[in-house]
């Protein structure tokens, strides 16, 4: 293999900035969930299946999404079942399929947790960035992620 | 508690945009990193170890750096001990205090492998990105990390 391309130092503050907001901004959100007794990819999960016709998505799909695999989502649902704020159940016209539901339970959660997650987003990210700001993440980053998910 | 200002659509488009390519990102580049039985945690601390002096870090100041829990760290270098690739000793100067120390595989292991990586993160984020826009990052996320390492 031929010496490789080391990052030039604006290269590297760039990727070394980029990997210290996201871990910064998911450590503290993360912490503001615990308040409510909750973390992250609880909140992720309670999002997308409360956006989902019927509140239910079959977990290949939900794992698809949530950029994870079967057996991690599998144990993730697990935890959430046991504190009450999803179900399984077996889908009818599939045999091998398994949603998993959101319960009454669950969506007070989300409708009552929403709100400080969402003051939060604003306080440590949104409101920290101009509109122009906003539009360029976007530019910059869908590209990325269209090259990305071809390589899933 | 007053009703939140929700996320604008622009706004919501911007902070989802930020999650996936992030998530997708770390996916495939641990992904990669598994062909040379490494995870990405795995090779954030062999490169913290590798540029300190010594080739060693406090536990205290690695979990620091690497923004996690004294726990959760202490789980991770006894799986990477278990792998050779590093080992705790006692500081001599404090006796409450262990250092996490890169061992000859550990120093080989990064060597080999950073290529790689560097190659990935070139591949799929650096690279795709203009000078402007990787300068653009660093200028609006710089205020957000002081402004999450001061609520640390």
């Amino acid at each position: 293999m031929s010496e490789p391309r080391w990052l030039s130092p604006a290269e590297q503050r760039a990727w070394r900035t980029h990997l210290a907001v996201h871990k910064l901004l998911m450590h503290r959100l993360d912490r503001e969930l615990h308040a409510h007794s909750l973390s992250l990819n609880d909140y992720e999960i309670l999002v997308n299946l409360s956006e989902s016709p019927g509140r239910r998505m079959r977990m290949s799909e939900l794992a698809d999404v949530t950029i994870q695999s079967r057996s991690r989502l599998s144990h993730q649902i697990s935890r959430m079942e046991a504190k009450g704020l999803v179900v399984r159940e077996d889908c009818r016209d599939d045999r091998r399929g398994t949603y998993a539901v959101l319960t009454d339970e669950g969506w007070e959660t989300i409708q009552r947790v929403a709100p400080h997650h969402v003051r939060g987003v604003r306080e440590h990210f949104v409101d920290r960035l101009t509109d122009d700001q906003l539009d360029a993440l976007v530019s910059a980053y869908t590209p990325i992620i269209e090259h990305l998910k071809k390589l899933r």
